[in-house]
């Protein structure tokens, strides 16, 4: 090892437990006898292009694991997505600082960053190596049994509908909560967990794996409000129709995209108001609610799962591990060992980047409106310990007097 | 005591502790040798007018206790406002159901709704004992110091702007969150309990109790946005015009009024949605994101005040026994005797029924837009144990190679 300085930044959408990664990277690091300086870039790669770098050797390990503990970015992140030109100039500050190991912890655009910047140290002979963290709430990175980030936000959607569904079942009627996916339904899927009982919501599911037709929409809303009185629906964000149109956007008057072509589906209530005005208007149900999750359910502080904050403290220290011991560039995966176990694997970069996981058929019931119970099986271990639970008073009618 | 009859029922919208005022209320019944049956109403005064009566005495003490940490009403509950006519309804099957202890667990309508069966009861000369016992996040009830589902709900209000503040500060922009409350801006309020640094959000608070002017809203929130480079806001669902105009409704198509004549606020998205477009248009801000809160924030379980959950098993336990050793109907309140402490007081039904507390100016900033001390000291033991915290890192700026 030359200069001993390593570089960590965290990239894309801020998660519950990305902190943890960045801690790891760093504790894991300073226990590693050639390296002199942990640097950390602010707000992910705008940061490397303006040097705005922090010094993590400095900070204490106490104030590190609180930091650890707490939801966001703690370098601040960014939208930038790099091209070319962008990496050339993050391996011009990286070759500057004389920074010889770099941690970019994100989502799959943000191994797409670490994919480039490697291919580029390699070209230029510069003894660089790069190693890609995963986070995302979205869970769509391919390779990974699941990616940090999503079992906590899994964890609040599913405690969200959980207690939407006792408040629906309290004051019956209609509830549509609106969940973040733009292309993956894992999170939206989440919902599914929060329900006990055989009567429970969400009793219907849209996902952006399945075409939405809004007539079926509305057919199945009817059907179960008939059957149940009442009706808890989750939808993501992402649901399309058949030609591959956001249904969010059939209706928005000024689109707006990210630096990554996305079109914003977060941080408005259409979506939510368009379907209950749908269900007013064409099913003539009175009491119909919307809400959108938006950002709470990826930064709500106090709603976290023990597995995954130890899985993304982990992903962290065996990246440091991989880039100190091992031989290769690449992308740390979480693999699946038991029930519940996990270990971590190194990818090469070019296995993750730029790819987006959807989930599986398996996963999805027949209806396309449910989830499987492989599903369950998949993700309530994530969720972790000490999921609230619900209880319900158990019948025992009084007989009528007057109306008897 | 004649028939040993009570009758409990639950009114309004839901709250993470009101099945604790039930439970106390039931338990406590129990232990009463002159108590021969606790029968619940489903769905509030709706329930008794129907007679859907379930007997809360077969239920086991053990299912009582998990019901009662379980959020939203588990007699399901109601938003029919009774007139004289239904009261005189409930009455008669009361009286034919030998029930001479009536139990109503809800906000300021419910309040009503007990204070005219009690002088109907009066009236005919029936013994009934006629108990309003508090709940409601709005902290509207006046004559307590708060009333039980609001320190829940604040709860949740002050860790939803602490993580949105963290989202807000790894990718800065505008964050509008919006909070229930009509009248009352207790609830709204709480968002500056989720503040830590000085320079932390909420920057803004809208409140009900301030008139809402949209210019002076673009304003604030520009000069906050030119200080911070960032700014996250706080706004109550219930923010109206000089005229009492509530703003939501300026620009709804269909305006939905209960059976209260109350406007319709929450279900949608549209509040939210107005201001984010009215920052983005006319301050040119790019990043402008908005949530409403919703269901959520009265719903979700998993997040819950400890002083919430044991003032609510409490209030229901001392209504029984305002009602069995005592001599009047009344409205049990909540009084604050120390920093933090609190005991149980009866008040006379008319002192409560149908009015409304506001914040006291004491809590309001001179601003307008922010709350005092006062208030954080009234609301922070409410929280109780346990609030989640945020930490940073500290500066530890690395010099610049190629920008110095």
């Amino acid at each position: 090892m030359g200069s001993g300085r390593i570089l960590v930044a965290q990239g894309g959408g801020p998660t519950a437990v990305i902190n943890q990664s960045l801690v790891g990277v760093t504790l894991e690091a300073r226990r590693f006898r050639d390296v002199t300086r942990v640097y950390g870039a602010l707000h992910g790669v705008r940061g490397i292009v303006d040097e705005e770098f922090v010094d993590l050797t400095q900070e204490t390990s106490h104030n590190l694991e609180l930091v650890a503990g707490t939801p966001s970015s703690a370098l601040g992140s960014t939208r930038d997505k790099p091209d070319e030109k962008y990496c050339a100039e993050i391996f011009n500050v990286l070759r500057a600082h004389e920074i010889e190991h770099f941690f970019y912890i994100g989502g799959n655009d943000s191994s797409d960053t670490v994919r480039i910047v490697s291919e580029q140290a390699r070209a230029a002979g510069y003894p660089l190596r790069a190693i890609h963290i995963p986070k995302t709430i979205d869970n769509d990175l391919v390779g990974s049994d699941h990616t940090p980030g999503y079992p906590s936000a899994a964890r609040f959607v599913a405690q969200a509908f959980a207690g939407a569904n006792l408040d629906n079942a309290a004051l019956p009627g209609v509830y549509v909560g609106v969940v973040m996916g733009r292309h993956a339904g894992f999170l939206t899927a989440a919902s599914a967990l929060g329900k006990k009982f055989p009567d429970d919501g969400p009793h219907l599911i849209y996902l952006p794996e399945r075409v939405f037709d809004l007539e079926r929409f509305l057919a199945d809303v009817k059907a179960t409000y008939e059957r149940f009185g009442r009706c808890v629906i989750a939808v993501s964000e992402g649901i399309h129709d058949a030609s591959g149109a956001p249904i969010a956007t059939l209706l928005a008057k000024d689109v707006e995209r990210d630096a990554h072509g996305n079109v914003q589906l977060s941080g408005t209530g259409a979506l939510a108001d368009l379907l209950c005005d749908a269900i007013k208007a064409r099913l003539g149900i009175k009491r119909v609610r919307g809400d959108t999750f938006g950002y709470l359910q990826r930064s709500f502080i106090g709603c976290v799962s023990d597995v995954d904050q130890r899985e993304a403290r982990e992903v962290g220290e065996k990246a440091v591990q991989f880039a100190l011991w091992g031989q290769a560039d690449g992308s740390v995966a979480i693999r699946r060992t038991g029930f519940y176990s996990a270990d971590y694997a190194l990818l090469p970069l070019a296995d993750v980047a730029g790819k987006t996981r959807t989930m599986e058929d398996e996963f999805i019931a027949a209806s396309g409106t449910d989830v499987t119970d492989a599903f369950r099986l998949y993700l309530r271990p994530l969720l972790g310990a000490g999921m609230p639970d619900a209880f319900r008073l158990r019948p025992a009618p009084v007989a009528k007097i007057l109306r008897r």
